[in-house]
């Protein structure tokens, strides 16, 4: 199921977006007590899928039109989780092509790797990425595979890993290089503002069986830049959250993102940063096209 | 004003300690309209300390007992944010001394380096932390000012950044020194659950007007190990909002550690990092004492 948050006339809501993705059904609309955000909804634990699907099952008796039912042209998308509650949690380095672009061998992670982003760099697909003329010189993209915790879990073991799963959707780790750089630690570089992109939507995990097995693509302007597959992980997702609840509890609305493949634009020589009016495309098998520009 | 939030028979209120530091007022109480929590507060802006300081002025109307008024030794303290909306922003080596203790001369930042902490690390005045055998062996302690964010603010001037403070308290930002060195960025081995214990309360910026030139000690049971004064900071406090408003909005409720001196456990030879049972008390000219024990 893929669940979107958007807004329409000012309004905002949440709803699952038909197979054939030109519709996008308003499911609070029709007929059980579903909570006001998907956040709150994936708080409340597994009770929100089912009840979202007795919802659905409904959606005969509704007429295939506002405020049942919008058409996915027309709608204005906003992150599935537009104000999380702590900051995204991002592995830094998870690709052996990516760590060497950045440096060397060398840079190739012995253990996870984890910095975050702060929730103000939020925006959902379509939405415009300010290009920080004054703050940095050298904006750029990363393509991430990002997965959100369905339940509470600490001490959690590889094995169950993938249960702790709520769904997976896509994120554009946008990262001032220069600041990422000067500041050591990445929290600055990787926090201005619109710089985490998140979406178009969340697919719950029973729809990606094999997270550690998909094919990942970056385009800008039409241009494929990255092209990979999370196979080629360096810690599989199994391992992240192992490695994240030692000693931390993971809670419902969660975060994670996984890291990028090579072919960032800093790996390019000379670089090829982000431009005013850029065009950025990401897109990751089972999920769908996450896109956004940056600001003329 | 100092503000602290606290729990009496399960219910969990926040209020103005007096002076005397014998009894807590439960502000909400006493008349005005307030928000249930300091940080709803705190987001609603300059009128919910003017409309505490009115609720204040009726206190000769009301008993001196509960529910208007507690005895301090009665109560259980909270951390006066206890969820906080967003990770804990700390400043690394942000005194010389420290950057050195923690290796050399060449640890000294040229920039503002910032990590950050989870929300689920936060504990309040006389709360337990975890000693999180299994996960960690060298866990060690940080004694901090840290200042709360009391208006939202994007490329803040450092001549104005004192006015973006809501007020001021003490946080131990614990770390467990094996994970901060495996993970390269701290994130993991800053976030622990337990091992951000603020408080004891909120001093109001009004308080404290040079918070660059405040004595702080940390004393591991009873033995001083940190003693400095913020006079000492690499980076003073407008620099440091200045910095990180840079292309990031800073949002009321916003905390923000501003670094250790030198003295913490990594420092001595051999270290002498956190056991079970220890006692960590870190106080602050103008703010008070910051309590904490180790789980036996």
């Amino acid at each position: 199921m893929k669940l979107a948050a958007f807004q329409m006339n000012d309004k905002e809501y949440y709803g699952v977006v038909e197979e054939s993705e030109e519709v996008v059904w308003n499911v609070r609309e029709m007929g059980e007590n579903l909570p006001d955000t998907l956040l709150r909804g994936i708080q409340e634990g597994a009770s929100f899928i089912q009840r979202i699907v007795e919802s659905m099952g409904h959606k005969s008796s509704y007429p295939k039109e506002p405020p049942y039912c919008f058409p996915i042209k027309e709608v204005k998308w906003k992150a599935p989780i537009s104000v999380p509650t702590k900051n995204i949690m991002c592995v830094g380095k998870n690709y052996r092509d990516h760590a060497i672009e950045m440096g060397s061998e060398a840079d190739i992670p012995q253990d996870v790797m984890v910095f975050t982003k702060a929730p103000t760099s939020v925006i959902g697909h379509m939405e415009d990425v300010l290009s920080h003329h004054g703050v940095t010189e050298e904006l750029d993209y990363e393509g991430e595979l990002a997965l959100i915790i369905g339940k509470a879990g600490k001490g959690i073991d590889e094995k169950d890993a993938l249960d702790f799963i709520f769904g997976y959707t896509i994120i554009n780790d946008i990262t001032a290089r220069d600041l990422q750089k000067k500041h050591k630690q990445f929290f600055i570089g990787k926090s201005l503002d619109t710089t985490c992109p998140m979406g178009p939507w969340i697919v719950t995990s029973d729809e990606i069986p094999q997270p550690n097995n998909l094919t990942i693509m970056t385009k800008i302007n039409g241009e494929i830049r990255q092209h990979s597959n999370t196979k080629h992980f360096i810690f599989p997702i199994e391992r992240i959250i192992s490695e994240l609840s030692k000693g931390m509890t993971l809670q419902p609305g969660d975060i994670i993102a996984t890291g990028t493949p090579a072919g960032v634009g800093k790996g390019f020589n000379p670089p090829k940063f982000l431009k005013s009016g850029d065009m950025m495309e990401i897109s990751i098998e089972g999920i769908g096209v996450l896109k956004n520009n940056i600001t003329p």
